[in-house]
């Protein structure tokens, strides 16, 4: 974000966005978000604020932030997050403060969160969104690798490929689609959507006083 | 655009699109063009109809559609370009006809037209139209640029450059934007848009049936 011009200031500043990664559970968008956020110093994950006890190890700030339930509510009522829900009796939501701030200075952030969220979401964040479901190759891939994780009992992972269902019918909510048949090319899809989006005219702030000078210039000439 | 899947189909399939560049003379548009047709094989160049004579070595229905001014004048009339224009007494259009077909099969399509073509093109194209917009650095190096090539006259250089401010001007109706400070880096960004706008929802035709398959096979199991 740094390369300066003499002339034309910091044209490579840009604006930041939102980058939404959603799926089914098992088809691998959490190892993609992880290996984005690992390789690029640009993005963040979104920091959630939530009403559930910190597990051992959770950081308040890092993993998510603690707050009561009536400084949740209040923080709902003042129209403080980007979205929220309740979930099992907890509330979780995305408090907007920190990313708008973050967003003027180029920063990127990516979100893990369903259809809904990215529905509450883009309604109140707009062009700084960009939408992007992975599906899965095919639904018997999917219940392999849920099989294969060997945490979750029949039952379970039954109600789970129902909810994929009923997640991948939302598909058609997205700017950008891709299927993960190979971990490795669907990260490369996700890192070229990432880095093309950041090339949009509308993101790329710096540039609007680097073309004044470009139009400038030869007046002076 | 052929891999298959037993019970999806061609899922790859994908509807193709319109993808223009435009730039200043001298800010490298050609070369980056040059070097995406020759390592890309699902794009082509748009070829233009023209009333100017063929020069030697031009082939038609490669380098141009040769027409005569009665033809091109009757394709006006009856809306058969998508853009066209009138230059020092010759006549210059892209029919629709032959583009629209292979869009439907996938193939896109390379424009390397200014911002007038660019304004009709997406009046008529619409979401198929992808829109970059290639800036040099900076002026004094567009001119270093212009004089190198060692072909024009000091005369010929000032109107160039004052016609390069002119279509400048016009960067803001373009839906990307890079700068070509390395050519290297502009053409790897400029891949980067072709790649990701590939993946965006409205072209990936071959996912509509692929995903009813999704929904469709847990019903039966």
């Amino acid at each position: 974000m740094a390369e300066t011009h003499p002339h034309t200031g910091d044209r490579l500043h840009r604006r930041g966005l939102m980058f939404i990664l959603s799926s089914p559970s098992g088809a691998g968008k959490t190892s993609i978000a992880r290996a984005i956020l690992e390789s690029d110093d640009e993005i963040s994950p979104s920091i959630s604020a939530t009403t559930r006890a910190p597990r051992p190890g959770e950081v308040d700030g890092k993993d998510y932030y603690f707050v009561s339930q009536p400084e949740f509510d209040r923080m709902a009522e003042e129209n403080e997050f980007y979205e929220w829900a309740h979930v099992f009796g907890k509330s979780y939501g995305t408090p907007k403060a920190a990313i708008r701030e973050a967003l003027k200075q180029g920063r990127d952030f990516l979100f893990d969160i369903d259809w809904q969220g990215t529905q509450q979401l883009s309604q109140k964040a707009g062009t700084d969104v960009v939408r992007v479901f992975i599906l899965p190759p095919s639904l018997d891939e999917l219940q392999r690798r849920l099989i294969g994780r060997g945490t979750d009992s029949e039952k379970i992972i039954a109600s789970r490929m129902a909810r994929a269902q009923a997640e991948i019918s939302h598909w058609d909510s997205y700017d950008y689609v891709v299927v993960n048949e190979d971990f490795d090319a669907c990260l490369q899809e996700v890192r070229q959507i990432l880095c093309a989006e950041r090339l949009k005219r509308v993101r790329q702030t710096g540039l609007i006083p680097f073309v004044r000078e470009l139009l400038k210039e030869e007046d002076e000439e």
